[in-house]
């Protein structure tokens, strides 16, 4: 009955078992564990080339983290006004790269267009007085549920490379947007143009685990450090690493996200066909967003569903949330049972009719 | 064999079973699970008054963090000079408190003297060049093994208080301590005058479970801000307070401390009787320091035997490593096994005997 | 013929002079002259009240400290899109700060309004994750050269008052302000409720003469460490205070500014004759900003007359920038002459006519 | 009568007459004043090569510009343990570089030895949990008034060469050492190896000048962001650069240099006459450290002179401060008279010789 985030629900099965086979045993510490160095390889192999590889137990840590590789104390970083790192985070990259500037640009769905991107810096005076930019920062899957195509993604990557800036990928649903690309880790990363990479796995099945993943080799040198000093480094690393093998055996991230996916479509060709419901935007990944009659969303509530209401602010244009609704958002994750989605569809079936016989 | 470390072992079974239990069902998020709540009033409990309570992963992380908490960026925090503070964490303090000062003083056994810290406080200059002091930091276990005595705390505590300076105990080691004092929580900390302690579980049969707990309740203020922005605030919070609930279940907490301390006191007492060894600081809590013969070194590690060179800085007056030995330190935790303890006792005295005979 | 900006001038007589006349003698160091003495004092007699006064040299110094005597490292700031402190000085509060963030809202002629901010302010979540506000900062005058009214101070600061935020005057040009308003120092502060001001001398007749004068005395405690470890408090203290001396003494301050406005009236009047030209904010203080025909802004160049483009972002609503116009920025100072004014004049004239006649 | 500091007296006559000069007229504001740019050139010219100037107003600012240029916020830097970076600035070269630790070694006279440097260094453990070091920095003058020779330096250089550490030299008496050794700016610098310098005008007879000069260009790059975010670039750089023209003009600089260095050899010289007076260590630049009886220190405060009390942490070996006794700095600057020094010395002998007649 909880749609509320994907980050309510423990590990999968597999992560779990991973976690509890790894316990057993003496491990080295520090990052020195057997288990992360297979985990390191494993990156590799993923992504189809070397990597650095830099695993964490946070998404606004290894976020934060990421953003002071790549952008000085006196630099700027370029991202959507809703992104997670600028609206969420309560000042991680400003903490972690000492004090740079996050600029937060408009954009439908919570994506960024390259051509006003490339405006917006191209119209930064360039002087001592402005911070450069150095960053360009997106967001896999988009805070409106959307996942950047691999053109999209090149595109934004010239933007970049244009300007002396490196971009970085905030993947906290890397799974899920990959799945629905249906193309390979590296396709969707450095292939596309992606420097330096947050690859989440909390959200999709496991209890704490994300890591960087840093293609541009040069942007990897100060994180050991950077790390360790964060507080991010953990003594027993086996907690991490071993969650990423159960997470990456048998493409069980895959199967994972597949399932969270076909949930939010099952969700939303469900909502699409209840009177009085519309989508803000198309669902794309695991999350809907749909615009609720108040009738339907209290319905919904009474009933027990749990899920939050959401930003307007990157709304389609001429798309407005009207008096009696409220924009909310669906999260589906790999424990999301296909009744529960079923019975949240028959409740707001229910509500919408009753609404309108009144 | 591994003596190298109390983190070089996973959680002990109620804890992974406690972790493994809590893994089902829909939590609410960073830190708004029932399990943290829980665990928050269990620390009221455990130390007999209000605190403030903030889980965390590392002790990285929690040392830097408490010692922001109490510290402002132009001031300064009084430790040993072996402090794991000033020594181990990158400037994880000085990064957490944006540029704080760390003074570390000598002194025997990695402990401070209150006189010594008194003389060395009131010996800076008041002035504005000065960073001014804020905060003394004791290691309970200290850096040598030591346990720090109720009176000694107090009579740190009340240098401080005299000085308009808080009192922080590292409590990577709490456990250790507290059944050597075979004295409550609350005695070994407010009541002696501590302020704000970092609570170690991670070491002591969890596998990354650590608390800041705050007794001056204006030191609390600011934490929930830093902890989230450090990026040490975890999504699924379930991961954090579950292994505090197995921690802290039936006492589980203190066997295992008493489990650890017994293992170390057999080595010391083996130790002491093996030729040619001697004790550089009396083991107190589950660390044992050997001054070893070369021989007898080489045989141990010939043996398979893991452990640690250690630092001669803060040996007891009049005593030093000859050329022939080296000082090391072994590391005893839950899951030492007294047959491993026996095999590294028998093999030293073996060692020994056959040197004498050479 | 430069109208570039009010930091082009050196210092006025009378303030250059006492400059040379403190220069003799042995004073104490840091802070400790008698200078400083008087002029602290000074600034007590000026503002009717007791108040904390720290002297600096640079605007960007003085308003990176007081920024950060008001807010935390994970506290944010609301002001202007075009305020100085988030356009101009390359992350001065972010630096001085470690990290708060700076929210940059819209508002017609860089001036915020009450109810704007109090709807931004109040539409933040209140959580963990997001930066508490903790100051408004508005700039007198405004960077569109607009003089904020002693009401219209107050009602932002009743905003402030509701919201538990500190109201930030960054007043580079205070003295142009005053005189426009003709009210005390008092009421254009402390009695319409700001809380902290950045008191600039620079631009009207100092070389390096900035204070910050605190009037929440809450806000002062930090300063002193802050400014001496921002390498902000002058050995030689002389330097500044002697400037302030001779800023002060016989009103010498509120000449310059009233020489600066009437010469800034000058233009705008002679301006608003001139064909094609328009303003695009009224002129109250000493900066004029016309919207000039291409023409016009050639001839001008070709005459040797300096001055810099202006950004269009605040423009009144309605108010376009055609595509052979161009804005500018004129500002005046105590160092302008009104045979300069009116030549620019003439040949803005000359200009328009000879347009007009092909 | 002040023998304070070189600190408490003004500008020198050419350096006062060049600001009074440079202040008519308009001229370009942030360092892009003609001026500053004649003095950019005439440092290179003055050290015989090209080199990245910032000018600034601060010892404690450019200090810790030069170090955060150097060292990154995880980094560490070696100094001697008196160094004026790691005692007397409030922690500004831990705010600039956002944390970097400061190791502060013994050493004679306040001089650091290379091989107890290399030791030290060489003894830090290779881990991510240490702070690399990557900075020396070292005081010309030294804290008790050495002059480090040009193979001392170069000694100190090749340590760090080998460490991959760069080499800074606090020159905030520059010219009372390179007078004293009588070599060129050159030598004195890179040509031994300094990497990066911070070059004091302020106390040789500037009001506030002091510049941060740099001959490795990699150090460069960020120190002009550095130098705006920090506010040390003044709007009128003209008060800044004036000050140099007028300090280099006729090699004026070197003059107020051999003055006061031969008022101090002149002090030195008579209070070795003195009965019961020594001193700490030899004259060699513009500062003397006689240990005093505490009658005739005594009689000299009652004669009015002023002085400082200073530290014996760095005394020659066998060396001590007796029960009666003070160790005292005495300074001279471009305005100590002659006749001043004289009455020092006779009130000094007057009283020890009423001394040795009780």
């Amino acid at each position: 009955m909880n749609f509320g985030s994907d980050n309510v629900w423990g590990a999968s099965a597999p992560v779990l078992e991973a976690l509890v086979r790894a316990n057993a045993g003496a491990q080295a510490a520090y990052g020195e564990d057997e288990g992360t160095k297979r985990v390191e390889r494993r990156f590799a192999e993923i992504f189809e080339r070397d990597v650095a590889v830099f695993l964490g137990g946070t998404g606004t840590g290894v976020n934060g983290l990421a953003v002071a590789a790549a952008v000085p104390p006196w630099g700027s970083v370029v991202c959507h006004r809703e992104a997670h790192i600028i609206d969420d985070e309560c000042g991680a990259p400003e903490f972690f790269s000492h004090g740079a500037k996050l600029y937060g640009l408009p954009g439908i769905g919570a994506k960024l267009q390259p051509e006003e991107v490339a405006a917006f810096v191209d119209g930064l005076p360039k002087a001592v007085k402005q911070m450069p930019p150095k960053l360009l920062s997106l967001s896999q899957v988009s805070e409106c549920g959307l996942v950047h195509t691999r053109e999209e993604i090149a595109a934004l990557s010239a933007v970049c490379r244009e300007r002396g800036m490196a971009l970085h990928m905030d993947g906290a649903r890397f799974a899920n947007a990959l799945v629905r690309l249906n193309c390979t880790p590296a396709e969707m990363t450095w292939k596309a143009g992606v420097d330096i990479l947050t690859f989440g796995a909390t959200k999709n099945g496991c209890l704490a685990a994300e890591a960087i993943v840093v293609f541009d080799m040069g942007l990897a040198e100060t994180l050991a450090y950077r790390r360790k000093r964060g507080g991010h480094l953990f003594s027993k690393g086996r907690l991490v690493s071993a969650q990423f093998e159960g997470y990456f055996a048998d493409d069980h991230w895959l199967a994972n996200a597949r399932h969270a996916n076909a949930m939010a479509a099952r969700l939303a060709q469900g909502l699409e066909g209840v009177a009085g419901v519309r989508l803000a935007w198309p669902c794309e990944a695991n999350e809907v967003f749909p615009i609720l009659p108040r009738a339907v969303d209290e319905a919904l509530q009474r009933a027990g569903f749990l899920y939050r209401a959401w930003s307007d602010l990157s709304l389609p244009e001429g798309e407005r949330i009207g008096a009696g609704e409220r924009l909310v958002r669906l999260v589906t994750s790999w424990a999301t049972e296909e009744a529960t989605v079923e019975r949240f569809l028959v409740t707001a079936r229910d509500a919408a009719q009753q609404r309108a016989a009144e």
